[in-house]
């Protein structure tokens, strides 16, 4: 668990200093990152560092909490894109071997709340 | 670990079949439920329980994942309202007691990929 949680920072870390021999060195060779909302997969550890060194804009991550079990892990990750803000959630799973072998992204964005709960809700 | 499992199950299958008893027995009165996405805050367990009582529309929730790891967990959770499926990503944190005392929801909405990086992924 401490392994699981020290690798799932260091996934965070690594990217973040765009450390890309360190970030690369976690993953299996055959490592699957899957974004539910967009339908989107990556296959292949070869093609996911690819994605992580190309994808635009000045993007900064750091770890806001990790709960890590056996082999898996989530990350609450604070991202900022310019001067945006947003908070992403990250599925790891590792093979014995301890390596990433499966990521699940979910990135929530921000939207206005329905009317109809205001008596319930308070807003910061 | 095992215990902050169940409870974290429990606490959507309780609420999945609005045993509204059983839901509220696993919060602590004074349990503080946010959502970041709408910056909105529910203070209190019989504030949030009728949020969920009062919450409109023909939801269903499942358990897909849960990773717990002391008196933290988090689930991914299926959400389907009407024919509209979506996933939830829930933070949990218990009190030494063992009731849910902080909620963090996420609900990651589906979106269109932006372009440029479909030699890369592939989609499904």
């Amino acid at each position: 668990m401490d392994e699981t949680r020290r690798i799932a920072v260091a996934y965070v870390e690594s990217c973040e200093q765009r450390d890309w021999a360190a970030f690369e060195a976690l993953l299996a060779e055959d490592v699957v990152y899957e974004m539910p909302q967009t339908r989107e997969r990556i296959s292949g550890r070869e093609r996911f560092v690819r994605f992580n060194r190309e994808y635009p804009g000045e993007w900064h991550l750091s770890v806001r909490r990790v709960v890590a079990e056996g082999l898996n892990a989530v990350v609450w990750m604070a991202v900022s894109v310019g001067s945006e803000q947003v908070d992403a959630c990250v599925w790891l799973d590792l093979s014995e071997s301890g390596r990433i072998s499966r990521i699940t992204d979910f990135w929530p964005e921000a939207y206005e709340p329905p009317a109809g709960r205001e008596h319930l809700v308070e807003r910061w």
